[in-house]
């Protein structure tokens, strides 16, 4: 069975779109729900989407596993995969991601263009790689099963996090820099 | 005028601790109010610190600038200065520098051993120095005025604040390495 997926989308979400995408075939999307939101500003989001869900579960319905893909395509819907586009919403509490996995999340980035906590961003001039809190935290990740998304980082921290990982990283929305030279593209890593 | 200061505490603080302190002819001292806390734990911690300035008004008041030094002085008390020994307090927010300031907070570690969203703290595996947001953070501490305390900050990092601000900065608690070789202790910086 083929699926149509959406590595990643940002927008203003709405039963249009859920329409437009779902008359496309897709079959899953990875949302981004929060970019540098904290832990309480990430329920407040995820409270929002209880309400888009109710409204529209003709159309969609919260993605947590990848049979979700399979069955979405059975029940001609759009499986909604949500994720993060920085570690903010885990905050400095490594007992954060597995409340977050709970609450549905299973793509988080390490880091978006700056220093983060974890790791360091494609815009800082120095990349230190993951740090002691970032190779707790990936653990976690690999334990409670948030995929690891290094879009945005650097190339140091990229390999790391390759290395450190026991389950494979995505990257989810960059090209290779062979294809085009910037800061957000990467060399070595595969980009899916 | 010679003044008694003490450059950094942290303690389980009480009336007693406070006469001890001025019976000592203790002027000043930096006073830890918090390590790792967020912006509103940092608020709770000063609604404590009130009552003690209100129940202890005889002994202490919080100190502000270098003037109230030589006001404890003469009014035979201890001016409290507030610092924090790291940077979680200010959060992601550059505008929670000033606010922290207009609170009363006086020094401001960058680091404490991991790596923060500003620096690199000296029990990281590899020292990238100061950050693009720690830049920032640096030139608006230098704006509000409040001092930049390097003490449990990697090398690097260190050399890097001494480069960046504009205003000296201060190791508030670390020796020199050459008097014993630890990571909390730094080569070429001087420690006061």
């Amino acid at each position: 069975m083929n699926f149509r997926i959406d590595n990643l989308q940002y927008c203003n979400w709405s039963r249009k779109i859920f329409e437009i995408n779902r008359a496309a075939g897709l079959d899953a999307v990875h949302v981004t729900i929060v970019y540098h939101e904290d832990y309480d500003e990430l329920i407040t989001e995820l409270n929002k989407w209880e309400k888009i869900f109710e409204e529209n579960s003709d159309l969609i319905f919260l993605g947590k596993n990848f049979k979700d893909i399979e069955k979405a395509k059975l029940e001609n819907k759009t499986a909604i995969f949500f994720g993060f586009q920085n570690c903010s919403p885990i905050e400095d509490d490594i007992s954060l991601v597995e409340k977050v996995h709970k609450l549905g999340c299973r793509f988080m980035q390490l880091t978006y263009n700056n220093q983060s906590l974890l790791a360091t961003g494609c815009y800082e001039k120095i990349d230190s790689g993951v740090t002691n809190f970032g190779r707790e935290a990936i653990k976690e990740m690999n334990r409670v099963g948030i995929v690891i998304d290094m879009s945005h980082s650097a190339e140091k921290s990229t390999m790391d996090a390759i290395e450190i990982s026991e389950k494979p990283i995505a990257i989810t929305h960059a090209n290779p820099s062979f294809w085009h030279a910037a800061k957000r593209n990467l060399l070595g890593a595969v980009c899916i």
